[in-house]
């Protein structure tokens, strides 16, 4: 019997995130600061609408770009938050969460060859979805001492006539790390200057510190060239609902909509009339969701001061991404050990790319009580490294 | 500027299926007998369970194969009811609709240049999803003459060196076909002499009249060359809520998780806990949704020999294909003439592959009232054609 499977999956590795999860659970007394979830259960206003739903047995298929209600809101949204105008109808597809976006995008933009500039360290599924639909991953190592954002200097070394696509993974995921107007600038011009396109996968858009998200869609002549990929996942603690979105030039949104028609159908239902809901009635809520993060998020930074953790500050997203070199082990190592010896479960930040190799990271997306026992163990665990 | 747009998803053809709807949705006293999908809400029941597990916050990802508790019902209900066991740990991933098994089942199995046969009439999304996967799509008419079953005459047809997956559409979308085991097993015979794999997408597995659905999976040497494709939408009445699912050999179903996870992260919560009490104690609504069906079908079949229209009794799904080639002229044109003097929607069967010339695809999931009233236009539009 001759094999059932593609060259092509057998030689993509699995996701390095949830290895220690497995272990964790079923560990008594772990505690884990891994999941990249908010731990808040969806706001009651969008699960009150989602029953509604339910009870008016509004259970059937939507159209296959999503309800035109919600559709319109999600431009009225972005209208409202990074000032960039979209038509409903011709410009915004419904999608199963952020995920799905991000591989239909590429799957209708690239062909067998093309170059896609990944930035890491970032979330997993980009090198994937970029393999799955035939193109060429190239990845970006972004520095440490840029407080990992990503700068001209580090698209000149790695773009080639045959790069297509820039994926712009900011608010990042494991980072942290946010991009601002002026750091975005020189990577628009960059873009035009070399005919490339963005993804731009601004799922953390909502959960910023300080100052406000930027699209790079907003920047003078970027519109045109950029998928924004957004959902309700974090920002929205909607994670369970499966509903994304993406919005970007009628042309790619049209090829999107009928790959997603073929593949997935619609989005679903109840979760699309609970986002309608979402997005006219819960800014309160989502902002007091973004108080608890970004409490939880000086509380950790303090505490690393306080232990001597180098840590840079991370404005965005749950994370913070410190750096665990001075111990002189790999990420791996020290997440194993960390959970073996003081049940605490962080991912390594080699599971997001090699270059985040010395750095963990650790979701702030747990209450502050949890966050105080387990950096208590934490610090129990460097000091006797650092004992030795 | 360059085209955003890879060749691929540019020669793919949009689906021919929504094209009259939406002339048909703008049209005043216009009845449309053409979407694929149940005229029942879901069964109270289950959005009973959906409603309690959104008031009790259960709004979190699963992981990313599904909550094994639906796996563990979905393995015992296909033990039940196609006499396969499968390995809830292993041998089966929760997917959004069967749609999205589909689509990652061929992304996981075709190297470039490997032939996919597709047996047509049939669902619309196994020829864009073999593209899209690399694959080549070789179409295989199914015969009137046949009742639009499959034979192993026209496999021998159609298939090369290169084949390496069949898909298996039955009960069939649009003809209402169905495979008996008798039908089958000359199928599984040919599958296993020329070491081919089997997509059986079984999503109207629960609507049959007459006889118990077979899978070609409980065919002897079949379960460890087949994937199981079916879900909820159709036989739950559950379209809008997006689940799925697919049962096969660890070493695919392993596959295809991995690379739902990088693409779609997990099915909806809300969904995969509804589908939970589906499993468990809905066998009462299904029988008494199928029951309707039947009185339906009932009704049409005896209706079209009233009129002498040719039409081959289906025993499967909740579709009619009657032939319309008497009136010499194409599908669409019959459809479109329907359309526009009496006001009835119907999908052309050549929507479904190019062997549907000559025939309507006729949906009966739809009330008997609206099927009366339809019925009484047909009615009038043959007379109008034949009186010519």
């Amino acid at each position: 019997m001759r094999s059932p499977l593609s060259k092509k999956i057998i030689d993509i590795q699995p996701s390095g995130i949830r290895k220690f999860f497995d272990v964790a659970n079923e560990m008594e007394d772990a505690i884990s600061l891994g999941v990249g979830e908010p731990d808040f259960d969806t706001p009651w206003r969008i699960r009150e609408e989602g029953i509604f739903t339910l009870e008016k047995g509004k259970t059937f298929y939507t159209s296959n770009a999503g309800l035109l209600e919600l559709r319109n809101e999600i431009c009225s949204y972005l209208e409202r938050k990074i000032h960039v105008s979209y038509d409903p109808k011709h410009e915004t597809l419904v999608t199963v969460g952020g995920s799905e976006a991000i591989d239909i995008g590429l799957r209708c933009m690239l062909d067998p060859g093309d170059e896609v500039l990944i930035p890491q360290p970032s979330y997993v599924s980009y090198l994937p979805c970029t393999i799955m639909a035939d193109g060429v991953p190239v990845i970006v190592p972004l520095q440490h001492e840029n407080q990992f954002k990503l700068t001209v200097g580090d698209l000149e070394k790695y773009t080639t006539p045959r790069t297509k696509v820039l994926i712009m993974p900011f608010p990042n995921n494991p980072t942290g790390s946010i991009m601002t107007r002026e750091d975005l600038e020189p990577v628009a011009e960059f873009v035009k200057e070399h005919d490339l396109y963005v993804m731009s996968d601004e799922i953390y858009s909502e959960l910023t510190y300080g100052s406000e998200h930027v699209s790079i869609a907003s920047l003078p002549g970027m519109r045109e060239r950029t998928i924004v990929i957004n959902g309700f996942s974090k920002g929205f603690a909607m994670t369970g609902w499966r509903l994304g979105y993406c919005c970007g030039p009628a042309e790619i949104i049209e090829q999107m909509t009928k790959l997603h028609q073929f593949a997935i159908m619609c989005a679903p239902t109840n979760s699309q009339y609970a986002a309608v809901e979402g997005l006219r009635n819960c800014d309160g809520e989502v902002q007091e969701m973004r108080r608890s993060y970004n409490q939880r998020r000086r509380f950790l930074m303090n505490e690393f001061k306080r232990m001597g953790l180098e840590c840079f500050e991370p404005f965005g997203a749950f994370y913070v991404f410190p750096s665990i070199k001075e111990f002189g082990m790999s990420s791996e190592e020290f997440a194993e050990r960390l959970l073996m010896e003081e049940k605490v479960a962080v991912v390594p930040g080699t599971a997001f790319g090699e270059c985040g190799e010395g750095f963990l990271r650790i979701s702030y997306a747990y209450s502050i009580e949890d966050l105080k026992e387990a950096l208590g163990r934490v610090e129990k665990f460097i000091q006797k490294l650092r004992n030795v």
